[in-house]
């Protein structure tokens, strides 16, 4: 079957899906946990012919490390299919319910989006925990996974479409691909994918972007910025400083650059280069930091630049207006904090920073799904259509509006003899 | 200047644009209609100099038509203007408040999308439209009409910018372009235009769909589809079919396809025959139409083409299940109908139908943002992201989140000492 029937299938399955009710696809959602956990041992064994065969390819030890689906993994993804089994169903809520004139009632009730393309780098775990949020939420997915991960995506696409399936979801709503060539395919294919969300790193995203017509959603930077303004508790920005780039580095939400008040500056940054020499981050600055502190220059690249690792950019501003402007030109709009001690600072940093997240006191690191109790995370979006920031389940959701009528004509309101209500109810669809 | 410096401009002033609050954003707009009315005769003038050079340049009656923005177009505008200056602020609106932790507060608080970039053909009215809705949402807008209207959007350009200014909005929120090569280049400025909105011809939309990298709302075709039943009350099928084919035939929620069952097509497209011969409608149908009515074949072609004209096809389909799947196929997911007298057959047409409004026993007519109630509409979206169907003001908005703390750091929570309270807050955001 090529490519282009392939997806098809999983279109019109995917319109059945979306018809099934909330006890059905959470039924599947636990068969589908039971059924990891019932034929682990497969999983195991897939998983080990991918490592050793990676170690003979030489992949890189990180790669290594994100290939590995161990049973901590495998108790981890199981978990997250039973707790996301257990929230509120998506789909099929009333958000708005308007009574147009008599008998003539308007319902938006959410729907899935229809066709997720997943395109994924080595990572397994990426399969189960988006394949389980897009049945959730009643979408089909097409998933495309990284061919150092072929045996045991492949196993666990199969543990999961049969046990699905047993469950009673249509056949098909889930479809693995495995070549290359697939996934240049699935870019141009926006007349059966609906949304496109990839998983790996910033080439990787960014090269899907610039090669697809299908809206992507995720992200490709997390350049995070943390200002400290002059009148911050400057104990408290240290704490946060250094929780945000330090706590794990090598993640999107993790501190790149630090923009410092030159009021604040000399006294701050003799102590933060204590702390991070402890901590051995690297630090590079601007000229005006130099003077404070031994640190390397930081070139006009540096400041938009994603390190995920033990470095750190230093800035320094003489206003909130430059912290501002500098974030605005930079960042990547993902994640960024404001240290001070005025609540009018504050919000005048929060409103004009174009970031998904903006943070006052507090750690860059908090912007995450799971901290910011959505349950279950499809990604971190730092587009600006549809959904922004951590993105939960509603992010796979769209709606459509429902009108019933009897015999209903525009004909009668366009001559006057009859006139619109626009009455809000307070009522669900029933259809 | 630059287009692309045009563009940063506008990008810039965005920013200051989403920190203005409610009241200097609609003193604005009641300032903008105010000036429309008094610099009626500038704008009359330059769309009288207008229509006698398209005269002169042999363009068509019906964009002559679209072209002339005279004492009644004038009117309709700032009435729109008026209402939309009373409708709710959509931006800075508390959309969910969770307390994470002691002290931890986090907020998803509407705000603008950024830059909106609007081309749009021929009609003086869309400038007006879109602008304002751009104000009172908080964005940024570039705009390109059509040459032909060059002199009409440049009074109206200039009275809406010097207006909103003298109001106190940041100057440069509004551009204007004018040579058809910055079509093409605002096509490519995806870091400084959020949003594109096209108005104007299927191909239009099409040509802008398929050149951009940037997210387009919009539709290009309205391949609208009502379906009869077996079940249908056949003199409430007739009033529906020709309200939706004939009430307006030029727009896009009129009827192009009509879908009957096998069981009701002998009595009822007879009927309907008359009925169409009497609103000069042509017919054209599938094998088994033609063996009931005398109609001329439909081809395969047909069953996606958008007349907006007086023309309609017919096809006879055996079930529900045929029809879904014809307008699954065929239809632009837009609007489509069923008449039934089945509660049970409209609720699974109008879940399985993959389209933005599905609609039982009314026309397909209705489906429009004023019809609707939404007080303004930005247009209508056959996408599936982010906003679909008529769409009001809330297409022109996002969200951002915003989380204030009191020193919070993430370690605290990697290692237990602190634990997540995830407490939903019945609060707004106080910044």
């Amino acid at each position: 079957m090529n490519m282009n029937e392939t997806a098809g299938q999983v279109k019109a399955t995917a319109l059945m899906l979306a018809a099934t009710n909330t006890e059905l696809r959470n039924k599947a959602l636990k068969q589908i946990a039971f059924a990891i956990s019932t034929r682990k041992d497969e999983i195991l064994e897939a998983n080990r012919q991918d490592i050793v065969r990676s170690e003979k390819e030489n992949l890189s030890a990180p790669l290594l490390k994100r290939l590995k689906f161990d049973d901590t993994k495998i108790t981890d993804v199981i978990d997250g299919i039973n707790s996301l089994a257990g929230l509120p169903d998506p789909i099929g809520k009333t958000l708005q319910a308007t009574e147009l004139d008599d008998g003539l009632e308007l319902f938006k009730v959410s729907c899935p989006i229809g066709v997720i393309g997943i395109i994924f780098e080595s990572r397994p775990d990426a399969l189960v925990q988006i394949s389980s949020l897009c049945l959730k939420s009643g979408n089909g997915v097409l998933l495309k996974g990284g061919s150092e991960a072929l045996e045991t995506n492949r196993i666990l696409a199969d543990v999961i479409s049969k046990a699905a399936e047993e469950a009673g979801i249509p056949v098909n709503w889930l479809k693995l691909l495995e070549t290359r060539s697939d996934v240049n395919e699935m870019l141009k294919m926006d007349h059966y994918i609906d949304l496109i969300i990839p998983r790996g790193s910033n080439d990787f995203v960014r090269y899907i972007i610039n090669n697809s017509n299908i809206p992507v959603m995720g992200h490709a930077d997390g350049i995070c910025h943390c200002y400290v303004e002059s009148d911050a508790d400057l104990d408290m920005a240290l704490k946060v400083v250094v929780d945000s780039k330090t706590q794990y580095v090598a993640v999107c939400n993790a501190l790149e650059t630090l923009l410092v008040n030159s009021a604040a500056a000399p006294l701050f940054l003799p102590v933060l280069k204590n702390a991070m020499d402890a901590g051995k981050v690297e630090l590079i600055g601007c000229g005006r930091t130099m003077d404070i502190i031994p640190v390397k220059p930081a070139t006009e690249e540096d400041w938009g630049k994603e390190y995920l690792d033990y470095k750190l950019s230093i800035k320094i501003v003489d206003s909130i207006d430059e912290a501002i402007g500098h974030i605005n030109t930079f960042g990547s709009g993902h994640t960024d904090s404001i240290i001070t001690s005025s609540g009018e600072k504050a919000a005048k940093f929060m409103s004009l920073v174009d970031s998904g997240n903006v943070l006052w006191n507090c750690s860059t690191r908090f912007s995450d799904g799971y901290r910011y109790g959505f349950g279950a995370e499809v990604g971190i979006s730092t587009g600006k259509l549809h959904a922004r920031g951590p993105v939960g389940l509603e992010g796979l959701v769209i709606y459509k509006y429902k009108l019933t009528g009897n015999g209903h004509i525009v004909a009668e309101y366009a001559n006057r003899t009859k006139t619109f209500k626009h009455r809000k109810l307070d009522k669900d669809c029933p259809l």
